[in-house]
């Protein structure tokens, strides 16, 4: 048990000198910990020369994250790079070819190639751990896959992109615009280099397919997640939202229905008194719901160096403690694709729209709903302007389809002014 | 890997139940996660003829669970009976003497017994788990132990006895008074045979002790947990308490501090808008704090057949899974006993106090206050009756010595009509 657990980083980036500073200025606990030391032999970035304010004299340098993962003096591959393929891809292929356990930040990289990178870590015998992939610094896979091992998942959701969340309780604590705060969060240097990775809800899609086939045993599928952005959240749907006692997430919803696997990801009211529309600024959280369990919530930092390499550091610490997991909680080989579910779980839906100010408008829509079967739990009308009404609806649970077919008919209403807007109350 | 892991379970009340009927009702899945089946052989309880709403029939029956611990077609003993002392822990350490690892939802036993059972399992290569012990079914120990172990770890505070967050709650929600609530409790079936362990803070407290000696690696030790009940919280402070944004918590609060090991259960105030306070009910919430992972906070329920079996599963499918974890995740011969804190780190304080009506008894007060070196930072007094004044002070940050000071001068003046309340106001 005193043989050294020897890792090689690829990615020296926030997390990645995160994961040095801790192996450095921890080394006996974690050996104390672990049963055995925990020591870092090599590294590997971009750029060999930049203060990354800590010393990397003692590892050996490679500049290929491929030619690290192969190194014989190494024997877990942590790969911190990013990316969905690339050098992140080939690397992690390499060092599982190589023999080595491999623990990922990247939510991408497994989202889009999580069966086939499993598959072949369990014929090689080695592990692919992802903590860090989801939820930073909270503890979900852990939880997921090994505390509530003993459970049938029923759901599980979460709000899984601090940026987003950021924006949403901005906009509404600051009565500013989506464009606005947008800007201002990127002068903050809080969204992607691709904003649409952040707002557009894929980064969080991506953590919502790692947890959906954790939790049902599915092979993961993003692919099926459906997937939408907060784009289109104004600060009056926000506004009138909490005025009704809610507040706007993006949420993630994963379930398995008699329809198949229900994977949403999408801007969502839930009640304000919640413990996530209590959620502000940019912490994440996740919901996991069981069988026997009842309910769950984990809540923490869902970004940034410290957070992120503890959660990292749990994956390592866990490799040299000598856990061994299957990547997503069970033989990979024998995992299926799930159908996916053709609509979503009836649920109750908010509705704004702005209606000519004039006689007969909004009968015409609350026929329209009625003949779609869709009856209305409360409404509200106020003037906009002169010629205009704004029209807020919330619905009793109905079908989407059922809504869409109403709003399409809706749509063509020579009242209407703007497109509705339409968006799911979820059950919390 | 496809040995089955042979379960002997001792004690089929509430929990024991719950976790036979997961065994029975989910031997698939639990097989195929855990890569290997996990079967009861054998089980013990008081009472043999009792209508449990499972079969017992596939399973051996000891009357005596000392003897169950002993039998050679079992791997695991299970020890669901509780008790600090008596059959548990003979049984638990005669499963050990035989070999067998163990799983407990014991906190009791655990608080007074675990430094020495967990050298025990240790030499002679078992293992000791206990997730049920703590916080019903929220994974926090594996949270702690695992997720968090990049971390030193900073603080730990938790709300972990649900009757006495049901009954604080409901104080609040009904404006009832303590002693209304706590037949209340006592009339659902909430209340421990013993109401003190609840009520006292015995049971939280020894969960408490059980995650400061897994956070800050030393000697479980309940002894040093300063403890007070809620038996003196009165609806007049929890409206209070209330009206100045404040919610009564019992709350635990373990942090490693320059003057020794600090651990307290006691009534708290916490902000209303926190997670903490926002706790209601017989939910459980901790809070871990560590250096890198900044803060991660855990809700859900604390007790009840399925979350807490949900725990034992959590363990038992580690066991069938490999994983081998020290007691209190690290070797417990290395575990030194902690010196403990002398006095609290010092916090604000909400005091309450009755005074006689007439001038210049507050300025006694104030003074007294004063002259122990502490600072108000609000104060209110509004008549009580024709007679007597109530005075409620916030003070600024203190030493608990200095309000001891201060109090013990308060005592004893002449315009004091009863003894004042002075409730930590915690910073989360």
């Amino acid at each position: 048990m005193n043989t050294p657990l020897r890792l090689g980083i690829a990615g020296l980036g926030t997390v990645g000198t995160g994961v040095v500073k801790i192996i450095r200025q921890k080394a006996n606990l974690l050996a104390t910990r672990a049963g055995r030391p925990v020591v870092i032999t090599a590294v590997s970035a971009r750029t060999r020369d930049k203060d990354r304010g800590v010393s990397l004299a003692d590892y050996a340098w490679e500049d290929d994250p491929v030619a690290l993962a192969k190194r014989d003096d190494v024997d877990v591959f942590i790969e911190l790079m990013g990316g969905s393929d690339g050098p992140a891809k080939a690397a992690t292929e390499a060092a599982i070819a190589s023999g080595k356990d491999v623990v990922t930040a990247n939510k991408a990289m497994l989202a889009h190639h999580g069966q086939a990178l499993a598959l072949a870590a369990e014929e090689a015998g080695r592990v692919i751990r992802f903590e860090a992939a989801v939820a930073g610094g909270i503890p979900v896979i852990k939880a997921l896959s090994e505390g509530l091992a003993g459970n049938d998942i029923t759901r599980v959701m979460g709000v899984m992109n601090g940026t987003c969340n950021y924006i949403l309780t901005r906009m509404l604590s600051a009565g500013l615009p989506y464009q606005t705060v947008f800007e201002e969060a990127d002068k903050l240097g809080y969204l992607e280099a691709d904003p649409t990775l952040d707002v557009g809800g894929i980064d969080a899609g991506h953590k919502l397919s790692l947890l959906s086939a954790i939790a049902f045993g599915v092979q993961v599928d993003f692919g099926a997640v459906v997937l939408e952005g907060i784009e289109k959240v104004t600060i009056e749907d926000i506004r009138h939202a909490a005025d009704m006692g809610y507040r706007i997430k993006l949420l993630g919803v994963a379930q398995m229905t008699g329809r198949g696997l229900e994977q949403r990801m999408s801007p969502c009211l839930v009640p304000a008194q919640s413990p996530l529309g209590q959620l502000e600024g940019g912490t994440n959280m996740v919901v996991l719901e069981g069988d026997n369990v009842e309910q769950i919530v984990l809540r923490g930092p869902g970004a940034g160096m410290g957070p992120t390499a503890s959660a990292v550091m749990g994956d390592v610490m866990d490799i040299a403690r000598g856990f061994r997991l299957a990547t997503f909680g069970q033989p990979a080989a024998g995992l299926a694709k799930a159908q996916a579910a053709s609509t979503a779980t009836p649920a109750r839906y908010y509705l704004r729209m702005s209606l000519d100010d004039k006689p007969g408008a909004l009968a015409k829509v609350a026929t329209l709903l009625g003949e779609a079967g869709i009856s209305i739990d409360r409404m509200r009308q106020h003037d906009h302007d002169e010629t205009s009404a704004a029209v807020l609806i919330v619905t009793h649970k109905t079908t989407r389809s059922a809504l869409d077919t109403a709003l399409s008919g809706i749509n063509k209403l020579d009242v209407l002014q703007t497109e509705p807007v339409a968006l799911r109350i979820e059950t919390v």
